[in-house]
């Protein structure tokens, strides 16, 4: 198909495909002439991927790049190819000597042993768990760790969940861009049921009988 | 204590401040003198709310508005104000008449009647779920609404251990601070939480034995 076509079919305006196809997000067309060129399936549905990132994903075009690059970098063996692209979705925590923060990672150290997770120290995931502590106990919220072991248990059964369903995708290809939209939107997707649940759990708790 | 001292406890710049004192999300001091006013440890308590909702929750300024006006608002019965602080934490989904984001919608209903959830259906979380369950089965996953089930559960086991912690809080100001830090902070941890299980439950079934 022709970029005009391409773009019709996926709602994306025409300045848009070309500005991704400069920034290296998009392969380009197979040409045709000087000033042709078409695009196929593949197109359509990483065009469709980077939409999705970006809208519901909301990561800068930037993360979008690291992140497509890791799905596409052959050869890497599967857990290291995973944790490539996580990294590419994550976003750092501020880096601080705080010793409130060097103890509070203890805890979440604490939490992921507790919990029996293989998990490399150098995640900054763990940084990430670290700084809400921390911030919450400034806030007078010291105890907020409490209640972090009900988050263990039930992020170890989504996990197996997600795992379970990217596993069976089969293709490694697709298993990678399986866990891509299963982390950008499943968080989304975990962030609106959370809240959801609160609502239920708040509703039969204090609302009128 | 004098507004440069309010600035220095909390870490922030007083031109930060000034602008947070303009726009009322944080409520003026008490004059002492024509140009001098005193700041006490409510105004310290509120400005590190704000800072954790801008730097931690990401919130827009008009959002941290919306939200601390939902704490401030007195005699609304207390599931009604965690409705309106959830609101105004929650960014909508976009408006669509889609049918498939109808469909969507109605799995998302049938999963809140089946794990037996009392939600308003005027939730915009709802069209969240659905339009991130349209976004995927355009993107080749249709299946992506079957992992939805271990969310629920998940996701009513984290709600039982927030409404615990919040509902210990006891005074009615408390908890609903409790409820705004701990939806964007829980959140935020959350989605670390279960990066950390994906990490942890793929190197166990996909990494080197």
């Amino acid at each position: 198909m022709r970029i005009g076509e391409l773009g019709d079919t996926a709602g994306v305006a025409l300045p848009t495909i070309k500005y991704y196809l400069r920034e290296g997000l998009l392969p380009p067309g197979h040409r045709t002439s000087r000033n042709q060129a078409q695009y196929d399936d593949d197109h359509l549905r990483r065009l469709r991927l980077i939409r999705a990132l970006i809208e519901v994903g909301g990561l800068p075009v930037a993360k979008v790049h690291d992140v497509l690059a890791a799905i596409d970098e052959p050869g890497l063996p599967v857990h290291k190819m995973l944790g490539a692209v996580s990294k590419g979705l994550c976003t750092p925590a501020e880096a601080t000597h705080d010793p409130a923060r060097t103890d509070a990672r203890r805890q979440v150290e604490e939490l992921i042993e507790r919990h029996g997770w293989q998990v490399s120290d150098k995640t900054a995931e763990i940084d990430i768990v670290a700084s809400v502590i921390t911030r919450l106990a400034e806030l007078g919220h010291p105890g907020f760790v409490t209640v972090l072991d009900a988050y263990f248990e039930a992020c170890q059964r989504i996990a197996e969940a997600d795992v379970d369903y990217v596993a069976r995708l089969g293709k490694l290809e697709d298993v990678l861009e399986g866990v891509v939209l299963g982390t950008v939107f499943g968080e989304a997707a975990l962030a609106a049921i959370r809240r959801l649940a609160h609502q239920s759990t708040s509703a039969k708790r204090f609302g009128p009988a």
